[in-house]
């Protein structure tokens, strides 16, 4: 993998470049789909690769590691393989899932032990074996261990998860160093900055992992429950200790209207369960607020969605019949929701691509800064 | 709407035949797909149009006028328009789902009063009131009130449901060509043969019904239970009294391995949920047998579900995958695996018509009760 730097704003932090991958080119900045258990809910990958023309997605470690499972998913070819997906894959580690979805879950400093939230049988996941679980699915980015703590943190308990975190990612990259030769993919491993909202921590955590010389950095611990400024504050204060030249990615992020704010900061790669988990609960984004698909107001509503979105859902649907998809509890209706809201986020990342290649982005800045002030 | 016939087998009754209608050319024989409400289950139109190619789809009138209404439906531009269906629509007459759906129903001479198993609201279904509702939703083709009866069911109650829906029938008939010329849509109206198991009764039926001389007929009250055996005979009794030159449909049936049986006796139309229902249940229909996809051994099975199929699922997903999805709960899985059973269902349609106009139809239907025998 390598990271082609094409185009910087000269008045914000905005990059556009090309990450360089064994499958693929993918343009930066760009919002990466939710795969989680190796679908992307409700849409097939040749919608995800057409309709979309999704460059990357990111799966989940925890989910495949549990089920089906990461030796079968290697046995069967990889993770492209298995779930027909010729193009790039970022996984994570992990470690934001077992701090999420199961219980009893115990750190310590060789790495975390859990229970399965699907059958209660108890895993151990260490830096080392992280890294195994991804190499065997055969991604393309992987995410060594971190720990990822709730909001608010003392400050304590947010330098403690801060050094686990960066210790973890010197054995993680130790371990992916030994292993990678002989593996058969050779996937790019992005240590992740700790800290909590403690800029001093975040400034450190990201120094030390600098010197690890990795091809892309990424910054986790955020959408955790804080104010958005904060967010944006901690992403700001991290990235200016993160070397220019490599990519930097946010996990969990964000909102359609933060997007152009995270890149507006040099933020090159983001990822959030929003729009598809958005969708399949009725809420869709459109270039003019909100819809509530339930709202009666939409009953007889012949319009698209979104009147200036060109998906496959709003080329062909009408609110009043994609209304009545969702009251009547109809699976198109997450298809159909699912296949927009993402095209509304990749949308925009072209949109944000374009104007900063074409020296725009300011402008394009102040006018989502506008719109959002209106609202 | 009128209907062609292009090619009869001189040795089965089987026909080869074209359905025109304001909608489209239906090549007939032809198995309609079920979009109970204004949906094929985790299907897009896309696909049911692109790559099943179905040529004419059935929608539930009694799921319809419950929800979101047929008023409101006709007030958006028709059915075709509300779900984005350029081809032919086929409705039922709501019966069979007041019989099998709601509760508290009570069958007069003049209709069916019932409540909707929804909110549980009274509503009353009339031979005039469900062509009126079908008038709104702009079918190609509608049915008439009928009285479904379940099996076994005794002479008496078989011959007074019989009579009521002859009556319903003309009833009907009267209305429909009262209503249909101040109406937007031109529907044809196939009366249904009733009569239970009492082959007597079931000509008796469709000779009175021939009296209408309707543009097709349908034979209605099969699948409820009965032999597989004792459903083939009623068609085969009834077909001998329908006219020739006029579509016949057999609501509701069958499994894959029945649907040239029902040709071989002169059958036009079938319908039935068992392809696109059994999908979501993780029941798929191949050249070599069902697939009950959560079986261990498709854990680490690379094969498509059937290796002669030429589906987008079969195409692009192995079982293993298909499995995975299915014991995730994924929704993807219910729309790969509808799409393969519709198209496994759609390719023997089109089989049996090839089969019929090169005259090798027997020599197909000798293959097929081979297999069956085999199996």
């Amino acid at each position: 993998m390598h990271f082609e730097l094409q185009a910087e704003c000269p008045h914000t932090g905005a990059r556009a470049g090309l990450i360089h991958t064994a499958h693929g080119v993918i343009e930066t900045p760009v919002f990466m789909p939710v795969g989680t258990q190796a679908t992307v809910k409700g849409v097939t990958q040749r919608d995800l690769a057409g309709e979309l023309d999704a460059k990357i997605i990111l799966a989940n470690t925890y989910h495949l590691f549990l089920r089906p499972g990461h030796e079968l998913i290697r046995e069967l070819g990889g993770l492209h393989k298995f779930m027909s997906w010729p193009r790039a894959i970022l996984t994570d580690s992990g470690g934001f899932q077992v701090f999420s979805l199961s219980d009893l879950r115990k750190v310590t400093d060789q790495g975390v032990l859990f229970r399965s939230h699907l059958d209660g049988d108890a895993h151990l996941f260490t830096p080392e074996s992280t890294v195994d679980v991804q190499l065997a699915l055969g991604s393309d980015i992987i995410m060594p261990l971190d720990e990822c703590i709730a909001y608010p943190a003392s400050r304590e308990a947010a330098y403690q998860a801060m050094r686990r975190t960066v210790n973890w990612a010197h054995a993680a990259y130790g371990h992916y160093r030994r292993r990678v030769e002989e593996s058969a993919s050779q996937p790019a491993l992005f240590p992740i900055v700790q800290g909590s909202m403690f800029a001093d921590l975040r400034r450190a955590c990201a120094a030390e992992l600098t010197d690890l010389d990795a091809p892309g950095y990424a910054v986790g611990g955020l959408s955790v429950g804080e104010p958005r400024s904060l967010s944006l504050e901690m992403t700001e204060v991290t990235l200016g200790i993160l070397p220019r030249d490599r990519p930097r990615y946010v996990m969990g992020v964000g909102m359609p209207e933060e997007l152009p704010e995270y890149v507006a900061r040099g933020v090159d790669m983001m990822d959030c369960v929003l729009p598809s988990r958005n969708a399949r609960n009725g809420y869709l984004f459109t270039s003019s607020g909100r819809v509530v698909i339930k709202q009666a107001r939409y009953r007889d509503d012949v319009a698209p969605i979104d009147p200036n979105c060109q998906c496959y859902t709003c080329r062909t649907y009408s609110r009043a019949y994609l209304r009545h998809l969702y009251q009547a509890g109809e699976i198109l209706f997450a298809t159909l929701a699912t296949l927009h809201n993402l095209n509304y986020y990749l949308d925009i990342m072209r949109q944000i691509r374009q104007a900063i290649e074409l020296g725009t982005f300011p402008a394009y800045l102040d006018g989502i800064r506008n719109r959002a002030a209106v609202e």
